[in-house]
C-alpha cells in the first residue's frame, strides 16, 4: 500500500506513557499487515509550551494538517494552570487543532466490556451489554461562539459572557454524521437539546426533525438535556446513538463513559467532512499518576484501532488490535483503574507488552 | 401567630393530584400547630392557558407576589407543546415566576432515604447515606441572557443564538447562599464551572475564590462540569454542597436527584434575597401517569416541610411532616415509582392519607 503519515502527539502527563504503548502496538500491526504507515512525532500542549513557548507550534500544526490521521495522548496539567486560559494546553493546543482542522464530528462510544462488568458504579443488570455512541459537535456552539469575554459594566463591576450559536449548516453536517452512524448501528437516534428554553436548540431540534425525512430507516427522538442526564443514570441501555452540541456533549459523553466504570478503556474520534481525523482516549492527562507507569494504555491502543478503521481504512488491522485487547482482558490482566480482586495487576508497560503478545 | 398567606399552584398533569395530598397535610399541621396559614389557590401553566389564555395570569402573579410562600406542583404537558415556546407553561409560567420574583437561589437536596436504598441504579455502597445539596443559580445565566433568538444570515440560512452571562453581583449573591449552606452542613463547597473554556465561568471561579476568604470555615474546591458529571456517578458521596450556574445546575441537579433512584421524593426551594420563596418537587408533571392516582405525592409533601422551615420559620411543624414521611416509609408503603418487592403498593391518595395518619 502507499505511504501514509500518522501524526503522533503524546501531549502531557500520562500522555507520554500511554502513547509509548500505543506506538508499540501500531508499529507491530504496521509491520505485520504491511500498512506502510509512517509515524512522525510532535509536541503539543504543556510539553510544547515548555519547549517552544506555545501549545501548538506551527511545525506541529503543519504535521497535523498533512498527516492522514492524528493520534493524541492527552494535554494539560497543574504546571500550566497558572497561564492565561487562552495560552493553556487545552485551549491553545487541543481546541486549536480541532478548530483549525475543522474536526467537527466527535464520536465517543461508551461500551461496557463484558470482562469489566463489575467496574461500573451502576448495578450490573442496568449496564450489562451497554453500547452507546455519543456524537458530539466539536467545533461550534458555546466553545467557539463570538462575542465572548469579560467586560466592565457602567457601574464598575465586571460581567462575563459567552455566546451559544449554531447555524443550519453546522447542525446539518453533524446531523448527517449522527444519522449515518445510527443507520450502521441500531437505527435509533436521540437528539439532546434544551429546546424548552434555548432558541439555539429550538433551531437544532427543527433541523434534526427536518433531516429525519431523509433517513426513514432511523427512528429519531428528542430529549431535554436534564432528562438525558437522568436517563443515562436510570436506564442507559435505552440509547443507541445520541447527538448533541459541543457543551452538552462534553458533559453527557463523560457521564456515559463513566457509566462503564472504565473510562481508561474508551477511545474517541474527531473527524472532518472528509473523514480525516484525530484519535484520542476519552480520559485526560491524569497528572496525579503521571510518570508512575500506572496508567491504563488501552484507551489509546483502542484509539489506534479506531483510527485504522475510520481514517486509514484498514478494518482488519483494527480488528486484530481489538481482539488482542479482548484477549488480555480475558487473561485477567488489569491496570489499577480497572482492577478487581482476583485479577492480575499490571503496569502500563506490562499491559502494552501483553497486547503485543496477544496480537 | 399572625395570619400568613400560602399561594397554592397545582399546575398541570400530576400537579393536581400531588398538590391535593400536600394541601391535606399542610391543612392538618396548620390546624394542629396553629400556624395561622391562609391557603389561596391559583392557576398556572397549561391549566391557566386553558382557562385564561396565558400561563401566568396577573391574578396568579399578584397572589405569588404578596404570599409569604408559594407551593407549586408541576407545569407543562403535550397539550401545550405545540404553542410557541415563549407561551408554553414552562417558559411563560414557571420561568416567569422565577424571574419576576427574582427567585435566584435554588436549593436542590439529593438525599437517599435509607428505606429506599435499593431504588438507586448505583451500587448500594456508593450511595448509602447520600446527602448532597445542589445550589443552582436560577434567574441568570443562559436561561435569561440577552441577546437571544433565531436570525437569518446574509447567505439566507438561519442561526440560533443565546447568551451565557453573569455579572459579579449575581455570582456573589448565589455564592453567599452556597457558602452559608456549606457552613450549616459539612463545611465543604464545590463550585462547578467550565473555566478552561468559557470566560463567563472564569469570572465565576474568580469570584468564588475571592469570597472564600470571608468563609474560612468552608473548604472551597472547583470542578469542571464534565468531571462533575462523572464524579457524581463514580463517587457521589464526595460532595457536600455544590454551587453552579443555571444551565449546569439544571443538568447536575437532575443527575444528582436520579442517583437516589427516588426523584419522586425530592423537594426543592427557590428563594429571593429575603428568603421568600417557591417550593416544588424536583420531578415534572409526568403527563403519562396524570389523572391515574398513581403519582408519588411525597416530594410535594416534603416541599411543604421545606417551606415551613425556610420561609415560614416553623421548624417544628416541618419536622412533624418529615417524621411522618419517614414513618410511612418504615411501614413499607410505596407508590409505583419507589416500589420494590416485599413492600406495599399504594396510590396517591392512600399515600397522602398515610402521612396524615402518621402525623
Ligand atoms: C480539555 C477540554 C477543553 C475538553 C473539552 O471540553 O472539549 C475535554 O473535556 C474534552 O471533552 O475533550
Ligand atoms: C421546565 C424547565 C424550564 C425547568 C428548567 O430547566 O429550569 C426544569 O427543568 C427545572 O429544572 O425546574
Amino acid at each position: 500500500s502507499t505511504q501514509r503519515t500518522i501524526a503522533i502527539l503524546p501531549g502531557d502527563g500520562i500522555g507520554h506513557e500511554i502513547m509509548a504503548e500505543a506506538v508499540k502496538v501500531l508499529e507491530s500491526v504496521n509491520a505485520r499487515c504491511e500498512l506502510g504507515l509512517n509515524l512522525e512525532h510532535a509536541l503539543v500542549g504543556g510539553s510544547a509550551i515548555d519547549a517552544h513557548g506555545t501549545a501548538l507550534p506551527e511545525a506541529t500544526f503543519e504535521l497535523c494538517a498533512r498527516a492522514d490521521a492524528i493520534l493524541l495522548g492527552a494535554v494539560g496539567g497543574p504546571k500550566w494552570d497558572k497561564l492565561p486560559v487562552a495560552e493553556r494546553p487545552e485551549k491553545a493546543g487541543l481546541l486549536e487543532i480541532r478548530r483549525r482542522l475543522d474536526l467537527f464530528g466527535n464520536l465517543r462510544p461508551a461500551i461496557l466490556y463484558p470482562q469489566l462488568a463489575d467496574a461500573s458504579s451502576l448495578k450490573p443488570e442496568l449496564v450489562a451489554g451497554l453500547d452507546i455512541l455519543i456524537v458530539r459537535e466539536l467545533t461550534g456552539g458555546i466553545y467557539f461562539g463570538q462575542p465572548r469575554g469579560i467586560r466592565v459594566l457602567e457601574n464598575g463591576e465586571r460581567e462575563g459572557y459567552n455566546t451559544y450559536v449554531y447555524n443550519e449548516s453546522q447542525i446539518r453536517r453533524i446531523g448527517k454524521v449522527a444519522f449515518e452512524a445510527a443507520q450502521k448501528r441500531g437505527g435509533r437516534l436521540c437528539s439532546v437539546d434544551k429546546a424548552n428554553v434555548l432558541e439555539v436548540t429550538m433551531l437544532w431540534r427543527e433541523i434534526m426533525e427536518d433531516m429525519a425525512k431523509d433517513y426513514p430507516d432511523v427512528e429519531l427522538s428528542h430529549m431535554y438535556v436534564d432528562n438525558a442526564a437522568m436517563q443515562l443514570i436510570r436506564a442507559p441501555k435505552q440509547f443507541d446513538v445520541v447527538v448533541t452540541g459541543n457543551m452538552f456533549g462534553d458533559i453527557l459523553s463523560d457521564a456515559a463513559a463513566m457509566l462503564t466504570g472504565s473510562i481508561g478503556m474508551l477511545p474517541s474520534a474527531s473527524l472532518d467532512v472528509n473523514g480525516r481525523g484525530m484519535y484520542e482516549p476519552c480520559h485526560g492527562s491524569a497528572p496525579d499518576i503521571a510518570g508512575q507507569n500506572k496508567a491504563n494504555p488501552l484507551a489509546t491502543i483502542l484509539s489506534v484501532a479506531m483510527m485504522l478503521r475510520y481514517s486509514i481504512n484498514e478494518p482488519e488491522a483494527a480488528q486484530l488490535i481489538e481482539d488482542a485487547v479482548s484477549k488480555v482482558l480475558d487473561q485477567g490482566l488489569r491496570t489499577g483503574d480497572i482492577f478487581s480482586p482476583g485479577s492480575t495487576l499490571v503496569n502500563t508497560v506490562e499491559m502494552g507488552d501483553a497486547v503485543i503478545a496477544a496480537l
